[in-house]
């Protein structure tokens, strides 16, 4: 029997994304989408690439409706999802938040970065950080998901083999990123105009993300010490795609890297290691959830350079949702996502 | 059981399109994918985004094993399946070229157009115009059909219910379009450069383009009469995308466009008349095979204005291929084709 | 001695335009740059690529300061020239207003077209459209200069030598327009933001613009009769340039029009009429104060097909403005204005 | 009395720049601008930006004409320059190579990258590198200057107060750049395609890059110990502008570097040290001859990260090279480089 689905905030652009995803799929039915400013608009008016596919109107969000959901999205701001989730989880209902309300573990942490008081950190501790290439069998049984940030996810798989095996000085690592402007969402703001952020390239928040402790959080576990990367996030004039050059130093010269990388990724279904000497391209990712990885050592070197690529809204939102709902649903990993990127 | 399937000259744009839509084609396998080029490398070697759905080399074309095939795609430059298709008919293969070899009826005047001898005319006359929105049934019937252009396209189905209903001045037809840089192709030339197309807009070829006589071949044979429509073509600083924007004068005003537009495109699955004052965006089709068109009467005067949507490389090539196939190979019209646009 | 000048509301496009094009201007001093909003920030912090240039900061408009001044320019929105320019122009200050407030010369028109009451409807009749290729003994003389709009520059200078010349049908012409998202300002609004406007291409207000009008009024004036052009304006994928495509229909087809147009324009320091046969580039005239012009005649039938581009912030606003500044002040047309375009 | 220029090898985006920048200049006078393919072919109808500008014939290349000079520069391919240079020089003639013949003094190593025997040895030990915020002395008096790299000049400012103050670890310096892409030149190459390089982005080069060598030789020299930096290109979807962030760890912690880089260039007219915490956009120096530098220190720890921003084909290239002809001709330094960058 189908699944019914909510999504609550489906008017930026991973609620878009999720729906693309989503009308696809053979075993959900899309019950609510909701939006406080839009209810009463029909979500192919705001969306029309969704003419034909979606024939649902944003509605106001309501916990009774939403608890008849089997699962419901969170595609909203930071700080809403942490006010429902009690809630509908009570009623039963399985939640991904695609926001960062239950990413950091840390809540005077969570608080400083995000700058609100937490309103259940109880949850916090329950939630699984969704990175399935990490997390599965946890996601697998949990009730609350807190889909990774776009600019972690494309780190963490990065960095992954060489951190699980200590291979490399943890504290000398360096995440130099890039990310197209949809990653600041469906806002309107002077800095993301067409005529600010097109045609031109700038670094930004260099003196501190969000996206850095959440990053750190998941390699000091992961390494069983404290590592704090630094992490530089740059602005790309394209929409989509996030591009993560990867730094760090071997601590031991023998290793075959190449070997490393795709035997930690052989199983995984959207881990794609390229062949040595390649560079991935985000186009080659566009629109679809796969992060492709490419290791390489400068001049054989001790300096490893990882090249690390994925749709920031797929992989790095909309996409690794889906995923993790297919495994908290007891669906095929991939269902509704084997596409390949759209190149050219 | 699977219908097998091989494409002719698979390194260009509409090639590694052909592929992708496929791959997701549950009634075909892909056989063979030819390049003289490129034989014995890798296809997702080319093309990165096909890695994990593409485990296939380029082989040199060969009369032989193309002829194993149920269908090939022949997406090769101009002159190219003129010369093979015979040879492949005469085996029981279906043939669809998406190249211009088979669409334009008049020898004298193809030849004229593409600048070389026309090596099958007798073929021509066979070769079934691949617009299903015009041809369905002879689609359907079809050993060979000739895949319209892009440009074409986008304009035939914007102006088809006004030319076949006689309501326009049919002598002052203007068609201004707009296209993506894709459908100059993947060649190596200045002109297509980075650096020269983008960020830059410029019409191009307005003293005469080939895609000019291929219009006024459909919209004469849809009235009854010769047409000579203004054909003014721009190039576009985007991969993706045409945008035709359609004028004629109506001959008699007290029409409803609006419903002559629903109506005849009421049971198309894909061609969608958008709401009465709408502007649809070349993103809304983008990686999707719609055509969609918004019908304007600014000041409610004569002047009918048409705007009209593709992807080039999908309802302009690719997506229309396999549309093609599905109804020459009596699958559903609509598989491996049901996707929303990429938007954002 | 050194001209002082104040600019109003100069954080917009065309007032960071202006003050790139005046810093270089060897007789003017920019005195006052005003801001409401952003009064006490320094200019070139809004606006790096001034850093090393400009030495002021915004301040709150003042009558008394402005009336400081020899020129004012109003690179506000439309609605606040009005409101200031007769106490300016008592205390002997010249005006430019880059709004579309004294453009429009029958009152009514302008009220429904801009949704306001007019606060000085004499200023309107006494305001000089400032297209100094029609008007360029009048602007000579003016107090005060309506700034011609984008896209009727570009349509203007297109179709001039035909209307003036009566050769063509003058209720047949067709406008299809082409802009960069600069025309639409630096406005924090969803429509033109990078993951909106970018990648993607459609047309915007089909049903009726505000250039409309006053192209019409400028055909008409120079035609001696009314000519209600239809006008469709699309929205490019990048920063500047306007490319208007021109169609009409020749009333008499023995026209040297590429003699025509290169006699009309032979005088003139920023109309470039282009060699027969070519496609003038906006990317040719960013960031410069031309228009380049090219007539074709397809199959040398009686439609014509004029190509016009300009960069709208340039020869489509703040250039034009300093083209006018130089006539009113008495400095040679061309100063601070002979940069050819930034090509690539 | 007017110096007289040539330019070998004007065909490419060096080439144009060199001349856009040029028409301007008050005390030179374009004599001969050569190109042995487009040899006959007017300079303005490849480059319409110059019509009205630049009315010269590309002409064969001719050592007798280009001795005629009183400077010439080399914007060719590398390898042209070194076999020209002595016969121009032994004429009297002052050059400037763009290309990289001279950059690099250790001949075997260039001929290692640049995969060719060097032709004139002897000339590289004479040639100044031009980068006049190190050289300006030297390049005062020089005959024969090699002009930077794009990469090295916007990665050597950015080090260079580090690196002369040796407050950092010499051996840990990661150099992490991108690119837009007219820095691969105006060449017919698939990769370069607006469809291949556009709305995308990666690394290349990441095994090595020709760049690496000459900016471990600028950074060695100015250290006296051997340096060898991590240097890691990127491919930006864009045309003009490199963004250089450059990571090293400081050796003390007290010092205040705001206060160094501002010291250190305050005379400088083309290095603008932006105000602490600020991130230069590579639109702020668009057609600008500026270098834009920040400087960071994240949570005031060891690692400094540095923002430096050039425009490629300017200070990158031909406005570099002006500025080095300023120089050798005696010319104030900054004559015809006084322009703005083009924001938006």
């Amino acid at each position: 029997m189908s699944k019914k689905i909510g999504i609550v905030g489906a008017t930026g652009y991973t609620g878009v994304e999720l729906l693309r995803l989503l009308v696809n799929h053979p075993g959900v039915t899309l019950s609510y989408v909701t939006s406080r400013e839009n209810a009463g608009m029909r979500v192919d008016a705001m969306f029309p690439n969704l003419r034909g596919y979606v024939d649902l109107t944003f509605s106001t969000p309501s916990d009774e409706q939403l608890a008849e959901c089997d699962l419901v999205f969170f595609a909203t701001p930071n700080g809403v999802a942490m006010k429902s989730a009690q809630v509908l989880l009570d009623a039963g209902v399985k939640v991904i938040d695609l926001a960062a309300d239950f990413r950091i573990k840390d809540i005077a942490l969570w608080e400083k970065w995000y700058g609100m008081t937490h309103a259940s950190p109880d949850l916090v501790a329950e939630a699984v950080y969704g990175l399935p290439e990490l997390n599965r069998a946890a996601v697998q049984q949990a009730r609350l998901v807190a889909n990774p940030g776009c600019y972690p996810t494309a780190v963490t798989l990065g960095l992954l083999p060489l951190v699980e095996n200590k291979l490399i000085d943890l504290q000398g690592i360096i995440a130099d990123t890039k990310s197209g402007a949809s990653g600041a969402g469906r806002k309107a703001e002077v800095a993301t105009l067409l005529c600010e952020a097109g045609d031109s390239f700038k670094a930004y928040a260099v003196a501190g993300h969000r996206h850095q402790p959440e990053i750190a959080q998941t390699l000091s576990l992961m390494a069983g010490c404290p590592i704090n990367p630094t992490f530089v996030p740059h602005l790309l004039p394209m929409i989509r795609g996030i591009h993560a050059t990867l730094y760090a130093m071997l601590q031991e010269g023998s290793v075959d890297l190449q070997q490393l990388y795709q035997s930690r990724y052989a199983a995984e279904p959207f881990v794609d290691v390229m062949p040595a000497g390649s560079h991935p391209e985000t186009r080659s990712v566009r629109g679809a959830n796969f992060c492709r990885i490419a290791v390489h050592r400068p001049g054989n070197a001790e300096r490893v350079v990882v090249l690390s690529v994925i749709d920031n809204l797929v992989k790095g939102a909309a996409g690794q949702a889906v995923q993790n709902m297919n495994l908290m649903l007891g669906f095929a990993e991939d269902t509704a996502l084997r596409h390949p990127g759209l190149l050219p």
